[in-house]
């Protein structure tokens, strides 16, 4: 031990499998539990009025008696250069890039203007309990920079690349293939694997990429390994309808990437709507994972997404908010519109299958599992507190729940930012 | 004057027609606009420079200079007996109604309980903005009761009614066609008119009425003029599919109510989805109205309503939250999922006409325009004070907002209970 120990008291929650597979036995619950951290990591967890008697008597506690600790969520797509473009109005995806989104990244070129939005969006995620994400920066290097620098002040688990863009955009977000291939190379050298920070080759999409450069993407991603790569697949209907034109020679959307040698295990793909079960097959295959983004697919009219297709087929899912095309930095928010999504599928997301989604699940579609997303020994001590009585709503449902997953139903549909009580990174309160 | 003015300052915004029709002249915006109050009811709305001169020296002012005032939401559609199992998992409609909502309703038989509900139910509505609501409660007359007297204590202008139900439920909750029809007479007489109390009967909707019962719920409707009638109408394919079998003689659902005399001005059916042209155009020329319940559409996976098709025919049309089968209290969050069902549907609701639909539009749905819906002189006044500085994210993205529609658009995607700043209802702050 290097420090004395920390252990934290509450009603523990946590994922050992898909509750869509095992069932009840997916869960971890100790009403009255005790997580015991060392040096950031987690030792044990048991019942507290086990473990209390057996610590060191110079153990630190932290008593969060009344309130649920889960593991830090996980969100599996967001763009940090989006955040002030949140909640901007009347388009679907295509236009919506060009009218907002380039514009709004445009000034990423200012590494002033970067730094300070990198700085927002970290303690955004964090203020919404999310400790781990998985993001897009900007065409522009210092943007990574930017947003690795502001993670690592805090000490976060994060995942974020340059976008490679060199067609079908503004010039000034344009990069050219041996320009992103060499910037993005440097990048994955001074970012990947420092601290807890790792790098994602990030082609923003088929579209806005010459065949040049993705296939130097695709090999960015194999001459580096244990490096991710994120993109976008099948969100919207015109927008797979554009691929088919520019890439005729394929299959389907998802068979460009493929033909790229852009899947692969920690190959992340958002939205993933408009695809057949081949495109599903070969994400199994490949050890691909996809990023269901609720919140964006409803506020872009983009569509629905099929988890349960996914499931079945055995394809990683983790969940994103895709802001800013998505409206809410706050996975529970999140998690209520997945729930209404499937609905509209005839499909069914339960409470706990929907939080082991946005935590242990997010972490299996990033392959960081054997790092994060529960609290088995080993694993880093990255989570949230939850306070079942945020509001005057949520306090007198909560009252009126009688079972566990009543209550993580009625936080994921109820609740917002306000029900963080506090979210702690490496075993610290942020 | 009865007694001194009460001037309010602020930010005024309240709209004057259908945006959807009139364009920016529907819009009366004041940046630092004074609302003149003398009674319960507004004198006058102007500049604050040329105002502020010419009031009475004893005149109350109330500041609230950097918020937005609007007129008070309306909320078309909501179940009070409901309020404690909003959130509830898993169900479409009719299973829905089984499993929570009968159980949920047999507890009003005791008028403890119904009152202590109300009493929260009419906190919560002002704690979200809404001075008015078309609200459903039980079968028992109790129920009415104590739903106005919540309302009444609070000086809401609230419309109410009890449920009609002899089949297809639980005997607990049946009443019968007869003792349905004497209990909402003695309830017109003793609420309708009462205050600012209006009665609506409320047969639950054509499934639950014996062909008797819902005679008898058009003769009520026709024997006291001015009373509303409120329903539901094709929320659920299930439901209409079960409606076409137990009224094989009707053209369609809506059909049903038009032959037992249930169409017509102040009535009002919730969700309206599975309708023809037919039936939207019987409602234009009976004037009955429609009441959009996003959240809910959502959440029980019902399906998407056609806004523009309803504007086209000319349609009377006002928001509902549908708490419980809806999710939130909040107009605002009910906004931000109109706007969603919308764009699955391709089809855009501005910002301006979604605050029309929750204040004015609501009013006018309601026939209630003579007295509320906007800041016209001789109107009560009931109006929200809207903080553009709820939360880090709302306040980082209001700082960015360039125009009026873009502000109130950030208030409607990001907003919730907390941007509530202080509800007033005839003037007071409550």
């Amino acid at each position: 031990m290097t420090t004395p120990l920390h252990a934290v008291r509450g009603e523990l929650l946590h994922f050992t499998a898909d509750p869509a597979d095992a069932g009840a036995a997916a869960l971890a619950h100790l009403p009255d539990g005790l997580l015991v951290i060392d040096d950031g990591h987690i030792v044990e967890t048991g019942p507290a009025d086990t473990l209390l008697g057996k610590l060191p008597s110079d153990t630190r506690i932290t008593d969060y008696r009344g309130k649920l600790v889960l593991p830090g969520f996980v969100d599996t797509h967001i763009h940090y250069a989006q955040t002030d473009i949140i909640a901007s109005y009347g388009e679907q995806l295509l236009a919506w890039l060009e009218k907002y989104t380039f514009p709004a990244e445009r000034r990423f070129a200012d590494p002033a203007h970067a730094a300070e939005v990198a700085s927002f969006f970290c303690d955004e995620l964090l203020r919404n309990g999310t400790t781990t994400a998985l993001a897009f920066a900007t065409v522009h290097p210092a943007s990574v920079d930017a947003l690795f620098e502001a993670a690592q002040q805090r000490r976060m688990r994060l995942i974020a690349g340059k976008v490679l863009m060199d067609r079908n955009c503004p010039d000034f977000l344009a990069d050219t293939a041996q320009t992103g291939y060499a910037e993005s190379k440097a990048l994955i050298e001074r970012w990947h694997g420092r601290d807890r920070l790792l790098y994602a080759v990030t082609p923003r999409f088929a579209p806005t990429s010459t065949n040049e450069q993705m296939t130097l993407a695709g090999r960015l991603y194999a001459e580096h390994p244990g490096v991710y790569l994120q993109s976008h697949v099948a969100e919207n209907r015109a927008e797979v309808a554009w691929v088919a034109e520019l890439y005729p020679e394929a299959r389907s959307y998802l068979d460009v990437y493929e033909r790229y040698g852009q899947l692969g295990p920690r190959s992340v793909y958002a939205h993933c709507i408009w695809l057949d079960d081949t495109d599903r097959q070969r994400m199994v295959s490949s050890g691909a994972a996809m990023s269901f983004c609720p919140t964006s697919n409803l506020f872009l009219g983009s569509g629905l997404f099929d988890l349960d297709r996914a499931h079945e087929l055995g394809v990683r899912v983790g969940i994103g908010t895709d802001v800013g095309g998505g409206t809410s930095f706050s996975m529970l928010q999140t998690l209520n519109e997945a729930y209404k999504v499937l609905q509209l599928k005839g499909q069914h997301l339960s409470a706990e299958r929907a939080f082991y989604l946005a935590t242990l699940g997010g972490a299996r579609s990033l392959y960081l599992d054997d790092r994060i997303g529960n609290f088995e020994p080993g694993k880093e001590a990255d989570f949230v507190v939850l306070d079942p009585q945020a509001t005057p709503l949520i306090t007198r449902r909560m009252a009126r729940a009688d079972t566990l997953s009543e209550r993580l139903f009625v936080l994921m549909m109820l609740g917002d930012d306000r029900c963080v009580a506090r979210t702690h990174v490496l075993g610290e309160a942020v």
